[in-house]
């Protein structure tokens, strides 16, 4: 079962489809392979990137099912919003009896002021249950709820089940500040911070007193290593391989096409077999792969001058 | 199956449930039979106001199925708006088995230019099939979607499986002359027209040319009344009852409150058992059960004062 | 100067236009006169509906020096909600000096967190001077934020300035009850309330504890009716003659096209010469100017009977 | 005039002001030398960068007029956005009158459909008159508004006026190819296009097709050189540089703050006294600074490595 004592790197998987839109259960298991061989502490599945609400459930168990099986020794967060709480909850129930360790829920988009959100997140764990661990989306850029750090606060003291944040607001260096202040002060109980945004800030929000990350940058092994450096104390270091990264974590961190270029590189680095969405989706056009290109192999040139090898 | 002919009073039927949230079957088959009685010429079950997403999908299906097996002589029209296709498609497969004559399709709050909601619509009908007749569901309010004419025609016209309009944009009089005045100068084939917005502006909406009314005002037998008293020629007899209820009516049509006082009234009418909501749902106060009893007083005078019987 | 004793009725005044949209003085006294006449207790100018941000700065202060010249009597409140604190603080300035008895201030359509909107009331009143007496303006339905009770509580007790609250959420009649209920309680100083959505609930907010109203309804003789009936406790006799004007102020309060309604009402009475707007401005269809009609005839009828002319 | 041949980099201006608030003259000359001196071709004053709100009408047109006439030679772009077109008419007349090159018109939050947006600028330019060249601004991000590459299309041809288009959508590589597609095609006359998004992808924006940079990122002169480079072909050349600053343009370009980090970093290299911004603005924490600081100390070693001296 997932603790607010989590820490290290969750990826954001994505799901994989083979061309004609089906599951393809030979790049999942790669897939989660390759997050396993990287070193990554956990993964989270049929997040906003995985393309969660383009699967009926039955699919959605099914892939949860095949996922956690094949790193049973992790623990794995399940996406499980929805619009409404019957959904949510069979959902969670199921995954949960396949063998997650936690859920992890986003706030709906027609949530506005503070007493919403806090009445929001109450409900469902009446709905869930409070037995199960879960996890506050707070992604605002996307899903335009603003939460306050002291609407957070609200959450995690009103509901012990919370053992975690995924922080990925924009901007959000001051936020997390604001809580582990909240924390020190005794206001707050610990829970583990993640946080998101594609990775666009992991440099500095290590050294704000996060605990990881949880996002979906497709060389997951760069989110571990800025990670291990900054807890070495190594500060320079760290930004020196995450500055190296930086082109193409933008390039990867556009809303929208974002996925298109995640898979599109995971794909290319043999992860995936397809690159494939289901509808809605964005294609790459012929010149963003190529842009895509051109950023792989700058970063290729780059960790052959490192002494690495991608 | 649903066609572009229909017409009349489709009630937007509300969900029964018993005090516990379980699913009321006998309030169910009762409110069925009251629309039946009142001259309904179809029913709409889990729309937006039927706390569709409250439900899960197999308790979807069960109340889609109780509610036509109850009047299989009706057209039901059922709401399969999802966050995303693959429910929409099952849902929708489901429901048509079940015996149902048509689905209605909301557009996600996301879109905003002309062509995302084109867009959207064409892979809806991609993924349910063009062999099941649709029903565009434009409510501006509500959703944040904005549909000009100009849209809504090219909806109409790259999908013929689309049979019908519910209008409930607001301000809304001049979209249907628009419309209207498209099929006249032959730019736009016939669909029906059908309006909601709690009735508010059934009077004139008439009279610009729709073909009834789809919504879920605790009196239809107001409804048929109006539509019936306008399709004879007689405006002010229209405009008399029609001003009658307007008052309720208005108070009814509150957003998020509206559907505690429309199950409040249906409940006090005897047709549902409890006016029980499931979370998340607005609960009406001491004070605003005692306005609306006030409402259905001065109604029921009105109604002694001309000869009827509420 | 305005104070937190103020109640009756504060028209919410259009700003008068010639058919070359120049500023209309001789219906701006008119108008005025009419408002004297039918028993307004205040007048409230340069709102949403008053078109305040088609003037530049100079036609604002000089509509505002004219108007407040005709009735010296009379407290008018002047919105100065602004893009910012400089125009607003300019503006207050300007129009206290033409003898103001207070300024209205909207919340712009960026603020979403309890926090915001406090923070920019602090700042607003910072900019304007504490000495400056200010309405808030609650309006989420064109404003798109939303005050719980308890912000506009923080709100007030932060501010000795504020004098009162236009009240005009949707639904509101909890809001309206909660908001007396934390005066008895003891934890809110009391301000004015008065209501504005074009009066639609007039009805019943009067039963829950308003002062008055504040809104635009083309026939403010019917909102001082209501307002003194029931301040007389003649229940049944308010709603009676509110309800007699029910259909025209439903026509009158649709978002966007209300205003020429409005402005071609008032043109019909013979109060204003031009229903003229500046651009951007909906103008009416022939049938829509029918539909009014038809609707001021049905009143007039309904007031013959009753013994009234209009 | 500014025509539809413009290139090359408008620094997107902040207004300095004093510590207490004033608009700090000196600064101002000193930064529009800088500008100078780094090889703009123009410059952008009053834009949302520019805290245009906060300034009242005599501020704006006195900022105006001082920053024109310090380099008369350079064509200067002001934003003129604002609530009504009334205001809008007499700033854009205002500063012509002081040498403007031309306007920038941001589109109101409130516009939705395509047609919307098209009928807007077609008012804004009858109002401010087809004699003054204007940019579109398309910025989504921060005001809500979607331009598809036709309702832009539909602008430009409208318009013989409009002369550029400031775009920042993001994502926004593809329409930048649109755009530059439809030219060729006929269907579009050329307009410049500068981008702006604080020049996070400025990299491969010149690959596209645009014309240059218009963005306030704290070091112009990496924009010129971008630009240049590119233009010359070289790539990879130009791809170095930018990915050295990209470290910190991603830091400066956090919605918000971005502005306080603008400003400090302007501080910081001489060129403003002041980092202070008017009410509402958000200023840096101790740590935020800590931040800064260190990244541009990362930037001088690496400029130091690479030859150059910031």
């Amino acid at each position: 079962m997932l603790t607010s004592a989590a820490q290290g790197v969750f990826p954001i998987a994505p799901t994989p489809f083979l061309a004609d839109g089906s599951l393809d259960w030979v790049s999942t298991d790669r897939m989660i392979d390759h997050y396993v061989g990287c070193g990554a502490t956990g993964v989270t599945i049929l997040g906003i990137m995985g393309e969660a609400p383009k699967l009926d459930q039955d699919e959605a168990i099914a892939f949860a099912a095949r996922s956690i099986a094949r790193a049973p020794q992790l623990p794995f967060i399940v996406g499980v919003s929805a619009p409404g709480f019957a959904a949510m909850r069979s959902l969670s129930k199921a995954v949960m009896d396949k063998g997650a360790a936690g859920v992890m829920i986003a706030p709906p988009s027609s949530l506005r002021t503070d007493d919403q959100i806090v009445t929001y997140y109450a409900q469902a764990v009446e709905a869930i249950g409070s037995d199960i661990p879960f996890v506050i989306q707070d992604y605002p850029l996307t899903l335009s709820v603003i939460m306050t750090p002291n609407v957070i606060r609200r959450i995690i003291m009103d509901n012990p089940s919370c053992v975690m944040l995924k922080h990925e607001d924009w901007p959000g260096l001051e936020k997390i500040s604001a809580l582990r202040k909240f924390e020190t002060e005794g206001s707050l109980r610990h829970v583990s911070i993640l946080t998101g945004n594609g990775g666009l800030f992991l440099d500095f929000e290590m050294e704000r007193g996060v605990d990881g990350a949880m996002t979906g940058y497709a060389f997951p092994e760069l989110l571990v290593d800025v990670v291990r450096l900054q807890k070495d104390g190594k500060r320079d270091a760290a930004h020196d391989i995450f500055d190296a990264h930086l082109p193409l974590m933008r390039y990867e961190q556009q809303q929208g096409v974002g996925l298109a270029v995640r898979k599109y590189t995971l794909m290319r680095r043999g992860i995936l077999a397809s690159d494939a969405q289901r509808k809605p989706g964005s294609a790459l056009s012929a010149m963003a792969k190529a842009e895509a290109d051109y950023l792989l192999k700058r970063l290729a040139v780059h960790d052959a001058r490192a002494g690495k090898l991608v």
